[in-house]
């Protein structure tokens, strides 16, 4: 039994510390995007879209299509052409990382 | 501490009541959606957006900007140009209730 216990408890720091390998840390960028999406992603602002928990790929597509021109919003725009590729991947897996409130 | 118990049930229930009340019924027009965007807005396909939780103003704007071509995409903007105002609504405020998955 007390194996059991012990097997149980190493199992759930296990997930634990996977859990926390996997959320990576907020881009620095990410202060760009708090003003109108929100803590973490959860915007209260009904006019802009809530980020957190959308997929990496769609949001990574977006800040690109801002970017370069093929999905235009005056303020979406100018942000986005200050960031690298690196940096959109950055923030897209940062935000699919969080949990929508 | 009987009537105790029971304002907490009838409280329970009202609560209930009215969290079914808030939940919009599926627009006919959803069957649209799932194939890309999930089941109730939980796409499993990273490319396309999860819409579940969405604030419904956005999704709204979204809707309007494909169907009147601001935002372009192939598919997006043929479903949405089949849509009206109403529909668009309806859709919006059915995945904005919806919880992220």
């Amino acid at each position: 039994m007390k194996k059991l216990i012990l097997a149980a408890l190493t199992s759930g720091l296990m997930v634990s510390a996977n859990a926390q390998a996997e959320m990576p840390a907020t881009p620095a960028k990410a202060a760009m995007c708090i003003g109108c999406h929100g803590e973490a992603g959860n915007s209260v602002v009904p006019n802009f879209p809530k980020l957190a928990g959308q997929h990496a790929a769609y949001t990574e597509k977006q800040l690109k299509d801002f970017r370069e021109g093929y999905r235009k919003d005056p303020v979406m725009s100018g942000f986005a052409k200050g960031l690298t590729d690196e940096e959109i991947k950055e923030l897209a897996a940062y935000y699919a990382a969080q949990t929508q409130k």
